[in-house]
């Protein structure tokens, strides 16, 4: 698992571009992890989306994880699966998806990510470093310092989401954040490859 | 499992009551199986809900059945899931529940009940017997003609909804349907329970 250039899908971001479209140019672009976020969409058609993106991450190596659905991971033999804190427990997400699956869990603040880690987290997901209009329903952002300090606090990998672009990579990833997470910054790029490209050289310095 | 009176539980048709509220008083009228679909619900609360029809359902040896979406099922251990044609295919959702919880598919005619059979399906879900204003997304109503032959044509009990009341309940089983499922009779009835227990004169009889 490579979670150093962490793709999170948005459909309504995507700017009318089909996902797998997106990915593939990101993956090209060097993205080493992609998550699949889709809100409003079809079981049977999240599926069949899963599926293809399976195919595509699973041809170049990438890591391949699907948000929330637990159904939809499994069904797609995903890599692993990302929950956040209104989603399914960790625990018990943990139980779904076996002992092999990654499991990553949203948290905004040590405490949640302890408790994430004893359910079972591989990877902790600190939501939100800066202010993103991606989501709104997210605390106050943790800042660099606050990263830093969960970073420290906690012995699994920190991915670090919220607002990161190629203005604040540096800063983020020297707090040494595993890797940085990013959704408009590459999701609503007019060239998406290029945008991952332009994040890669943060991540391989 | 006891599929002649079936109840699919809708949140926008049950009037602000309580899920919990509205199986609760359905089953003390004679409900046998309660399938609990959810359709905007987020998934950790959607999972607290299961989690509570299933403590609801399993006091009383009534079925549980979830809708559509397999990881709640799984985390709050439901007797069964039920999928239409645009959610999992019933052969993957056979796959994921394993071979002993119960496997229910909406099919519209005798062609996509066997084929849904073939995956491994329970029963069939038969939808719409007559037009109602619940789905808007149903093809052509069978009729009690076209139910007839659809139960006549497959040999695993089939479950008759769409449109089903007091008025229609009678001709319905005499097709050989081993139930009927209503939504709105019940949980927009201002007494669901009486609701259901009106009903059940036409299971028992």
């Amino acid at each position: 698992m490579d979670l150093s250039l962490y793709l999170v899908t948005d459909r309504p971001l995507s700017r009318g571009r089909p996902i797998e479209e997106i990915v593939s140019s990101a993956i090209a672009g060097g993205v080493t992890t992609v998550q699949l976020r889709e809100k409003d969409t079809p079981t049977g058609e999240f599926l069949d989306l899963a599926l293809r993106v399976r195919t595509i991450t699973r041809e170049s190596g990438v890591t391949f994880i699907v948000n929330d659905r637990i159904d939809i991971a499994l069904a797609s033999d995903a890599d692993g699966i990302h929950v956040g804190q209104d989603d399914m427990p960790a625990d018990v997400a943990r139980r779904l998806i076996g002992p092999d699956r990654i499991l990553g869990v949203t948290a905004a603040d040590a405490e949640e990510a302890r408790t994430a880690i004893a359910a079972g987290a591989d990877y902790i997901g600190c939501n939100a470093v800066f202010a993103t209009p991606t989501k709104t329903d997210t605390g106050t952002p943790l800042g660099i310092a606050g990263l830093e300090e969960l970073v420290r606090s906690i012995d699994v990998p920190v991915v670090a989401i919220g607002g990161i672009n190629t203005t604040n990579a540096a800063e983020v990833l020297a707090t040494g954040a595993a890797g940085i997470a990013v959704v408009s910054a590459i999701v609503s790029a007019d060239d998406p490859e290029e945008a991952a490209r332009e994040l890669k050289r943060f991540t391989e310095r």
